[in-house]
C-alpha cells in the first residue's frame, strides 16, 4: 500500500494512493486506520511529505560501483548521522541553498520508515519493524563540513531532507534502484546490493545502541553520481516501485521573495 | 517557574515545584496552562525528565579554563552534534554503560529550552524565544568515536541524556556556575560565561542554519573537569538555581537484570 498526506484547498489529509486515485484514510497509519469513504484524483492534490518523522538518520558513503567492491570487512563504526526533522519538506517543494554559498549536493535514496519500537533486533528479523519506503533526498551543503569531520551543519539546513511521494508498505527493499535525474538527464541509477552496510545490518546496529520508534527514518545512503548543483536546476529522486520525488533548487533571496 | 514531570504511583503529572511541594497543572507548559488544585509533596514523587524534546543539539568542546583564553577569532562553524530523542532519561534513572566498554564520560551542562518557533533571530532577541533552562548531562562514550571525526554513535546510545530535575524559566542563563560531582566529589564548576561560542551566538547561529521550535533542547557545552567513569559510579550534575541531576552508572547486564 502506497501511504500519502497531502492537501485539499489547504486542508490537510491522509490516504492510500492507488492508480491515479487516493482514498482518504482516518486514524494512525502506523497502528489503527480505517477508509473514510472520500476519495481524491491523485492531480488535483498537492502531495506532503509522507509523515513527519520522529527523527532522521543518515549513513555516509555507502555505496560502491560494483558489488566487487564491496570491502570484506565493514566499519566497526559505521559513519551515521542525524539530519533535523526541521529539514523535512515534500514534494514538489523548494530546497533553499543558504545565504553565502551557490551550490549544494543531491543525494537520492531509499529511506526507511521505522513502524515498531526496536531494540537489539537480529539482521533477520529487522524487516518485521519497518513500516515501509520512501525516497529521500539527503541535500548537503559540503561547505559547512569542518575540516575535522563534523558534517552536522552541512546536513540541517531547512528544506534539506526532501521525502515523498508516499510511503510503499509492500516494497522488497532488495530489488529496488535508486535513481536521480537532474534537469532530466540520469545521474545516478544503482541497485541496493551495492549498499556497503547492507539494509538488515544498518537497521540492527542502530538498534543496538538506541530504542528506534515507530516513525523514525533512516537515509540508507547515496549511489555514486551525487553533483553539486545550482539555483534554478530540478531534481527527480526516483524509486519506480515508490514514485518520483521532485524539487527545485532556489536561492534564499528567492524563497524570502516568494513570500 | 521551576516545570517538572513527575509520576505518582505511576500516573504521570505536570506540575509547578515550589520549595518542597508540587503544584499540579493541566494543558501545554508551553502556551497555555491553569493549575489543576493538587498539591503533592516533592519527596513522594519520581521526577521524569521535565520535558519529551522534540530534538537535541549539542557543542562540542565550548568552554576554556578562563575567561581570557576565549579565542579572540571564533570559529566559523562551531562543532555541533544531534543526539536522538530516544537517549533522554530523567533523575535518579540509570545511565547504561553500552556493552563491550568499561567506562564512559560524564558532561554536566547548561540546557536551553527553546519555547517559540525561531527563525534567523538576532542575538539581541533570541532570549525572548527560550522557555526556559533545565541541566542536562551529555554522556559520551568516546570509544564510539571515529577517528574521522564523526561523533554521533559515541553519543546516541540510550540513556546518554539525563535532563533535569525541572526547567526553571526565570534563570539569567550568564549568572549561573554549571556544577557536576562524581561520587560526592567536585569535578567541575564554571561558570558560563566561560564558553567559547556564547549563548546568544550560540541559538542565533543555529536558527540560521534550521528553524528551532518549542521543546528544542540546545546543550550548550561541558566545563572542564569532565571524566571517564564506571559502573557504580554516581554523578550529580548541579545548577544551583535549577537543581540537581542525579544518576547512577550502571553495565548493560544490571540493567538487563532488573527488567
Amino acid at each position: 500500500m502506497k501511504f500519502a498526506r497531502f492537501t485539499v484547498e489547504s486542508a490537510h489529509h491522509t490516504g492510500i494512493l492507488e492508480g491515479d486515485t487516493i482514498r482518504e484514510i482516518k486514524g494512525d497509519p502506523f497502528t489503527n486506520w480505517t477508509y473514510t469513504g472520500n476519495v481524491f484524483l491523485s492531480s488535483q492534490v498537492k502531495f506532503l511529505a509522507p509523515l513527519e518523522p520522529n527523527q532522521i538518520v543518515g549513513i555516509g558513503a555507502n555505496y560502491v560501483a560494483k558489488v566487487e567492491e564491496i570491502p570484506e570487512e565493514l566499519p566497526a563504526i559505521p559513519v551515521f548521522f542525524f539530519k533535523p526533522v526541521s529539514s523535512v519538506i515534500g514534494p514538489e517543494e523548494d530546497i533553499i541553498i543558504p545565504e553565502g554559498i551557490e551550490q549544494v549536493k543531491f543525494e537520492s535514496e531509499l529511506a526507511i520508515v521505522i513502524g515498531r519500537e526496536a531494540k537489539n533486533v537480529p539482521e533477520s528479523e529487522v524487516l518485521d519493524y519497518v513500516f515501509g519506503y520512501t525516497v529521500g533526498n539527503d541535500v548537503t551543503a559540503p561547505q559547512f563540513f569542518r575540516q575535522d569531520g563534523h558534517w552536522t551543519i552541512g546536513k540541517a539546513f531547512d528544506t534539506f531532507t526532501p521525502l515523498g511521494p508516499v510511503i510503499e508498505t509492500e516494497l522488497d527493499p532488495f530489488a529496488v534502484k535508486v535513481e536521480a535525474r537532474l534537469n532530466g538527464t540520469e545521474k545516478q541509477n544503482s541497485a541496493t546490493d551495492l549498499m556497503i552496510i547492507p539494509i538488515r545490518k544498518m537497521i540492527s546496529y542502530l538498534s543496538s545502541v538506541m530504542t528506534l520508534k515507530p516513525g523514525d527514518v533512516i537515509l540508507t545512503g547515496s549511489p555514486l553520481g551525487a553533483e553539486m548543483v545550482h539555483a534554478g536546476d530540478v531534481i527527480e529522486c526516483d524509486i519506480k516501485e515508490i514514485g518520483t520525488l521532485k524539487n527545485t533548487f532556489v536561492t534564499a533571496r528567492e524563497s524570502a521573495s516568494v513570500v
